[in-house]
């Protein structure tokens, strides 16, 4: 086991791909038997040879199956989430049953060829923040066994905090996915609310409830929010399909840079070493140099986090749990704190839910105008505390709720949220800080965390895995937002062949427009290019299709949102235009075009010979007459 | 009195253009004194002369007041629907109070110049589809003294139905405004929740309760619609701004109908002639050409109806109600039906509303790919029944659950939805139809219905008054879309040159993208136009900027919504494409362009001299050699 310690999904992929199946199988059998043997809390139920075998039969019988995307990738499920070789407990011994199906997560998971090792524990029924409300034990931080791993997903953060497998799935209603994902140094993914189906996980608050992902690098991430962001609109309510289109970065250009919003005043209940790092995290922030931070008031929001614990919403775990409760569990089963919490339920009648419900509709119509409107993003501590076994034990409700400060919101107010980790304190424990953005920006958000994580922490190393450098681990996989854009039906391949190539001056106006780079080709060889007269700051090219006379021009071919289109056309001048140019594969695709005005116009320049309008750029800037093989337009 | 009777708001604004001040205010003055003279409990507050004329002296304080839309206009407000200057009653005398200030959609209403007859009566506290549960009196369908005008709107549906004021305003959370519209031969206007403000309205279900209209035709409930349809964000945490280019109409075009669907299975509940005027209806909309009309199972739909009084929604209305009914107001206050009905909120638990929220989820996630996304319109019955007063007597809850049948669900599932009447029973009693679309398709609603009023009933009249046909009245006003359209700053405007102007067979592609036409011009004189070779089923032009020998040619304007371009964009085939043009009045639109391989290919036609794609093709048709007057390009 000692070898795949630590591993990501990309160093299995690899391995994988270079050993015979008896080698692959023996590896992973080999990660059961080091988790069995290590009677470690985070695991609920641990895959035994049959089960692994089991799964790994299935995986060889499928065809193609070294083109899966997860082909014999370990991962650990949160046991309050269905996975059919295991019982679904919730952390809760008397609740116990053993499902007939996957949940919906699960079967993408194995689809793609992963391999169940086991279940993870969790505060009961997902309720804390915490990791300790659990009767099989609490796990705890990588860092320290004196404290805790943070909750409801503590098993599922260990799991891949201490390099067993390098996915695991959580869930996160209040801050599950983020909390514990900063108390061992993992990105901690909390998908747009709908985008992973809730179909076979136990409901906390049905209608706040995602299925989160934890990982060690930004790269696997991406790459699992990938593969398990699918509509699952038959099975789950909540369900949302992600647009065709989804942002994948936040547009920075010239005149504008990504907008974040740092809360103004920050409660830390006496903690003194985190209030330091979150500047620390928040300066190296303003080092990027597309982004502009302000400091905003928060109070709003942190009224709509009140409303979640304060408030009726309770009830939906109540409304989960009640005919297990009504059947009176042996009390040996229940953890008292989730007990008397959710028991808190049945102060709440339906008046109540409507007024909380008034109440949370007047904070959100007021943060959309305040915040959303004026902001891409918000960065804010992941969780105030680090806190110890002791001090849960002292205070098992209080220090949960202040926990809760920056994460119980983000759900109320359907954000999307990506926590990563930003440093450590004095004594060796980790800090972190969540990016929040509206519905929908979890890419962007990942886009982000890239730049922050591969410039300021170029090194760091991954989960508890002192020894573990990130190496290009945080580095995004370009070719996923490429495949995303490719695969829309709602976008319009355009040509572009002159200021709006890659390192051209008007490349930016793509960005705007979220559109996404395809491919580098040429037109067919019909066609002329001409340096118009420069009118402005920018040269502009001007692209005559003839009969005679023409070569292949350089293009690039960008995926535009057909909704942006309008937008993008808005930026485009007299005499250009977007018309149709012809490949030399012999397809025809949307492209700018140019009005014969434009390049009889005295001043042109005939460029064809250049191939490439960025050759004679290129050209003009090694050459101070600029006319170097480019000959008069001569009509 | 007399002579002001069933006048429109155009009417009334057609008299006051014509009158002298004293006049116009004498005619407000005689409405009033006719109203109190009549006893009538259609109303609870009627204005006295000193109210009348304060709200006259401040209209003519105001500048520009005789271009306000709706000038001395008089109108009535339904009594939970704060005045300034009346007590609100919600129809409970106990709960009387005096407002200090105008509900939001009051003060647009007086901002345009309005004038407020009175309140109206209503089912207490509007929790009824009937009009009987009220201690101010019975209000009858204008039709008939022994039916019901319907409810909870009943006031001011009668007002409009007499033809004492041409507008008033009711609410509707299930079916209020839409079932005595049906009762009154009326327009009833259920806007898409949020698009009238709701603040200064007591809340029934704050949820789904949205402001409703009341008018005589189809261009006073679209005037009036359009300025009443205004986000009020900081009042109103459900208020929402309409789309800065709403849908104006269904798309029909070639190989594409307007998608209806009407119920497979409906209850009549014993009634055996209102069935028959429905599928009288329906037939009657089968005429219009480009509609196509689908029988589909709406049992879902029915279903998300239960739901509404059968589940925790009333909980809203005890929400609301809670401190009055705990102030232990006098019993003769009270409606028993009403307070029986409120107090079945006690039933409901927090627990219950999260699990009705969930059910509502899953219908509704079913209904969005079963129906929604497969239809543009469903027509039902607006109400299944004429009941008479003595029926309510016998029943008084189930009559009006049965009323309920096709309207309780809509605002549960964000529809729009339009009353109007389609016909006559042989009892005299007027019988009509709802038709429902997505959210935000209030615009296209009208513009469906006027397509099947003005066609199918011409000359009906209007109201209770029998006297009085429809005119011209239920034609749309054609400028209210293209203002809107024209202050959008999401649009683009376009300059179409050849097969996309009106009448030619390109111009569907317009209506496609919901563009609006803003006018016709010419471009500068610097542009010679061609007919291209006719490589399809249409003759496309070609635009060329010239230096010399070019003229003004015919364009139309279109304004273009941005979000909708690029699907204009890829139905542009080469050589064609989208740049820019100058107008006569030297303004740069976007615009056709065409390349130069265009109109150089050969076969090109210059059809300069016609001045005119469309003259061309005229010429065409009535010149079968079509090169009159038009030169073969010679380059």
């Amino acid at each position: 086991m000692s070898t795949t310690l630590g591993w990501t999904i990309q160093d299995w992929l690899k391995f994988h791909a270079n050993s015979v199946p008896e080698t692959s199988l023996q590896s992973l059998l080999d990660v059961v038997t080091f988790v069995s043997s290590s009677k470690d809390p985070v695991w609920i139920s641990i895959a035994n040879e049959e089960t692994i075998t089991h799964q790994w039969n299935i995986l060889q019988s499928k065809s193609n199956k070294e083109k899966l995307p997860l082909y014999g990738v370990p991962v650990a499920v949160k046991d309050n989430i269905d996975v059919r070789e295991f019982p679904t407990t919730g952390a809760c011994p008397a609740y116990e049953f053993t499902p007939t199906e996957d949940a919906t997560v699960v079967k993408l998971l194995k689809s793609c060829g992963a391999i169940v090792i086991g279940k993870t524990n969790l505060d009961q029924f997902a309720t804390g923040l915490v990791g300790v409300r659990s009767p099989y034990g609490k796990p705890t931080s990588v860092f320290s066994e004196k404290h805790v791993s943070g909750g409801s997903s503590s098993g599922s953060a260990v799991a891949v905090g201490r390099g067993i497998v390098p996915l695991s799935l959580g869930t996160d209603t209040a801050g599950s996915g983020r909390v514990p994902a900063m108390l061992n140094n993992l990105i901690g993914v909390k998908p747009s609310r709908g985008a992973l189906s809730c179909s076979g996980v136990i409901p906390a608050c049905k209608s706040l409830d995602v299925v989160s992902i934890f990982a060690l690098n930004l790269s696997d991430a991406q790459y699992a929010f990938n593969l398990l962001a699918k509509p699952d609109l038959a099975n789950d309510c909540y369900s949302r399909a992600m647009p065709e289109n989804p942002l994948f970065k936040f547009y920075s250009g010239p005149n504008q840079k990504i907008k974040i919003a740092i809360p103004a005043n920050m409660p830390w209940y006496g903690e003194s070493e985190n209030p330091k790092l979150f500047s620390k995290a928040i300066s190296e922030f303003k080092t990027l140099e597309n982004v502009e931070i302000s400091t905003v008031d928060f109070t709003k929001l942190l009224d709509l986090a009140k409303c979640l614990y304060e408030g009726p919403w309770v009830a939906e775990r109540y409304a989960a749990l009640e005919k297990f409760y009504e059947s009176n569990p042996d009390p040996k089963s229940l953890d008292a704190t989730v007990y008397k919490i959710v028991q808190t339920a049945k102060n709440f009648d339906a008046k109540d839910a409507f007024n909380y419900e008034y109440k949370r509709q007047t904070i959100l119509q007021d943060i959309k105008q305040s915040l959303l409107e004026k902001f891409d993003v918000f960065i804010v501590p992941t969780a105030p505390l680090n806190p110890t076994l002791k001090d849960l034990e002292d205070e098992p409700i209080k220090v949960n709720s202040y926990q809760g400060t920056w994460t119980n919101f983000v759900n109320l107010a359907d954000l999307a949220a990506l926590s990563i980790p930003t440093g450590f304190r004095s004594d060796g424990l980790p800090f972190g800080v969540t990016l929040l953005g509206n519905t929908f920006t979890d890419y962007a958000l990942l886009d982000l965390a890239q730049q922050y994580l591969t410039k300021i922490h170029p090194s760091r190393f991954i989960g508890g895995l002192k020894h573990k450098t990130v190496g290009t681990g945080d580095h995004l996989d370009y070719s996923i937002q490429q495949r995303i854009a490719g695969e829309s039906s709602t976008s319009i391949e355009l040509a572009v062949v002159g200021a709006h190539l890659k390192g051209l001056p008007l490349n930016w106006q793509l960005d705007k427009v979220n559109a996404t780079f395809v491919e580098a080709t040429t037109t067919s060889k019909d066609y002329k290019l001409y340096a118009l007269p420069k009118t402005g700051p920018v040269l502009k090219p001007g692209l005559r299709r003839v009969e005679v006379g023409g070569a292949n021009i350089e293009i690039e071919i960008y995926s535009v949102p057909t909704s942006r289109f309008g937008e993008f056309i808005s930026m485009v001048p007299q005499p250009l235009g977007i018309g149709s140019v012809e490949t030399s594969k012999g397809k025809w695709v949307k492209s700018f075009i140019c009005e014969e005005a434009g390049y009889t116009t005295k001043g042109s320049v005939d460029i064809t010979s250049f191939g490439s309008f960025k050759k004679y750029v290129q050209s003009l800037e090694s050459n101070t007459s600029g006319l170097l093989g480019a000959k008069k337009v001569s009509f």
